[in-house]
């Protein structure tokens, strides 16, 4: 029996502290299990308000003081791999402080706020569940909340989420649904010195990039926010030999379409799109996108506690808020970070978002 | 020391029996010796007429008697990969008698044609060279024929060279030239749920295909036989993953062109056709063309022994026939077998073509 001490995170320490300690416990997805147990240990010491409980690495704690709204705040553990940066440091780059290292924006600065703010906010006006989990950077399969949401799903009742994936500490509601689809085009299969006995699949997918390139995607306003579609091809493959006339040739199209739009609208509108043309096409992954529900009371007490000077737009990328809204529960996705820098060697968060994101939630928490 | 005693051949034996037994000598490029050996011991054996060389696994014989014309004949030893179709059968397929399997086609239907000439044509009119070679089935640059071309560039010479490359007993002149290039587009990466911050290299090759589709080839008429070019995209890739706008995409390109273009003439058109694109274009593979030579005086002599029924055309595929006329020799193709079974599963000669083909070339030996 071998037994591992989870290096002590202490939640009273300054947030860049905090999210520096927490950044250099490594946690690539499949390795979340120290930070899980120096997150559960902290909450476990320093939160007798929370109940906590433990689900493989991932760790739930919760008020339960029978108030009539719960608002969820949730975080993942895990980053994608290190790229030679970690552990953390800090640099003044163009005159902004910043924290640098794998984590540090995508979404450890998110997860220091919400622990630091779980331990702190022991009166809330409403009851609160707090997630901190594994697997997000991998297979949705893997993810935790995928198994929580199918074995355990009262534990993600709530009135409003809130999941600490980077914003720059703005408020992203919702987010647009994906879908992929393989497009395949057939041929005959001839020597390239004798094409006219063939028929050349690559050149029959001449049409899709043609109206892919002229593609006018829709920007849909919901709840005052604009979601832009996007449709690309994001793959592409054909060609058997240098000297033979390709019978197959396919395509990877990557739709991302407004979260006012059902998955099986938006393969309807795919097949418009691709209207006429001789292809096989084939949905191989579709996930719904997510409202942003801002129109909902909890929502509108979390813009007011941010007050005027908070960014509010609509998050592009598809992230765990449309695992929320697939419960009915509404969720805005709210971190310090810039989104753009999540996963790149240069991976950094300028401490002011830190500060900016752990004040303004604080002041809808305490208000 | 080992030694390999090289099954014997009878070149007294019906085309037919010579043909299979040479097709049952396994020789897949790169294991030519047993069947080189075995030629050369049959030259060796029953043609005294024939100065008999060995160079590596190739074998050249020749007459020296002074007379004031010589004509080339050549055929390679090696096949393909065995498909599971050795050793060969015969059958009957539609009232037609064949004999099938790996090489019957491609091309020892010829070789046997050629080794059963080169012992027999004793008193031919005009003075013979024989070149029975390997690696042709492989990259040029393991080719015999590059060798010897380099090295021994006066055991080529000729004023006429027939290759037994399958034709169905035709005759096919010259060969069309080929140019494979590479032709990339760079765009910028970005995530596929904000391709506005990015630009989608895969749609830019949308106008290359699209050229490529509506490309309307030339046919050039040359000594009668016309050459049919062929344009096409032979293979297409890119992208990185499933959620990100690809910065760069590529495709192979094959240009067939007509023996009267230069392959700098052929660059010039490729770069043409694609002009105003923003690509950038590399020639990685170029070979030129060879014109069939059919107004040469010992053309026409071949032509006029061959008689009215056998079929003349332009050879549309590169074959080694561009060799010879590099080196000024003109060239035609002339051989048993249906040049599209080449390399095919079903490989098989029609054991017409091989008494068709045994005949013809015997007229103009024996003139």
């Amino acid at each position: 029996m071998t037994s591992h001490a989870a290096p002590a995170l202490d939640p009273s320490a300054d947030i860049v502290d905090l999210t520096a300690a927490i950044v250099d416990i490594e946690s690539v997805s499949g390795n979340e299990r120290a930070l899980a147990d120096a997150v559960e240990q902290t909450l476990r010491a320093h939160a007798p308000h929370l109940e906590v409980l433990r689900d493989g690495d991932t760790v739930i704690a919760r008020t339960a003081r029978g108030l009539d709204r719960r608002v969820l705040l949730a975080g993942h553990l895990d980053t994608v791999p290190v790229a030679d940066n970690l552990p953390s440091s800090r640099r003044t780059h163009e005159g902004r402080e910043e924290l640098v290292g794998r984590g540090t924006c995508d979404m450890k600065g998110g997860v220091a706020v919400l622990l630091k703010l779980a331990v702190e906010a022991d009166a809330a006006p409403m009851d609160l569940t707090w997630i901190f989990y594994d697997h997000e950077e991998v297979a949705a399969a893997d993810n935790s909340l995928t198994r929580l949401a199918a074995e355990r799903p009262e534990l993600l009742e709530a009135d409003f989420a809130i999941l600490g994936e980077p914003t720059s500490a703005g408020v992203e509601g919702g987010c647009k649904g994906t879908m992929k689809l393989e497009v395949t085009a057939r041929g005959i299969a001839a020597h390239s010195a004798r094409d006219w006995v063939g028929d050349n699949a690559i050149h029959h997918l001449a049409p899709v990039l043609e109206r892919l390139s002229a593609y006018e995607a829709r920007r849909a306003v919901i709840d005052g926010l604009e979601y832009r579609e996007c449709f690309n091809a994001v793959a592409i493959s054909g060609g058997i030999a240098g000297n033979v006339i390709p019978d197959r040739a396919s395509a990877t199209l990557n739709y991302r379409f407004a979260p006012d739009t059902t998955e099986a609208q938006a393969e309807a509108h795919v097949r418009e799109v691709l209207a006429g043309l001789d292809l096989e096409i084939e949905v191989t992954d579709s996930a719904p996108g997510a409202l942003p529900g801002l129109d909902t009371p909890a929502a509108r007490e979390f813009l007011a506690a941010l007050g005027d000077e908070v960014t509010v737009a609509a998050k592009q990328g598809w992230t765990d808020v449309a695992r929320f809204s697939a419960l009915g529960t509404p969720a805005v996705n709210f971190g310090p970070g810039d989104p753009l820098l999540a996963h790149t060697d240069d991976e950094h968060v300028p401490l002011a978002d830190l500060r900016t994101a752990l004040e303004g939630l604080r002041r809808f928490l305490t208000a």
